[in-house]
């Protein structure tokens, strides 16, 4: 079930032009990491970049968080990350 | 649920657009209510995007996490916000 995820995120990613939408990527990498990723795996992404050591203890507070959710909550959560994304608003 | 989160995410990234600055602006107002809004605001904030009631359900389990972080902690986790978005892979 993760795996789909992360090769659903990278098909994401290739579909992204890279030249108009860095921001978004950059965004959705934080969030994947954040819903997805190991603690670990979280954390280095995280250093890509740069926090400082209030920052960083914070958004591993957050994640510590939001590992406690059920995997149907964390699916649900970026079902609506999507809903926002291809919102006419954001067209 | 795999399959569905798996449409979700690729049409997301068909839909994922040159105009890269709006959806950074919506996932920030997002994230602002998510991080600073009342509970009644933040909900009205995500109606706004149509969710189904799986999708809302869980945008409120995570909004009621994220309410238990400390002040001190939520600025921070803003901040790191900031930091991703103007980041030199963001500009």
């Amino acid at each position: 079930m993760k795996l789909a995820v992360i090769l659903a995120l990278v098909t994401l990613a290739l579909y992204c032009s890279p030249a108009s939408a860095e921001i978004c990527q950059n965004f959705l990498n934080v969030i994947k990491a954040l819903f997805l990723d190991t603690p670990s795996s979280y954390q280095a992404a995280l250093e890509f970049f740069n926090p400082d050591a209030d920052m960083k203890d914070a958004m591993i507070q957050l994640k510590s968080l939001v590992d406690t959710l059920p995997s149907t909550t964390t699916e649900n959560i970026l079902k609506f990350t999507g809903a926002v994304i291809k919102s006419p608003e954001c067209a």
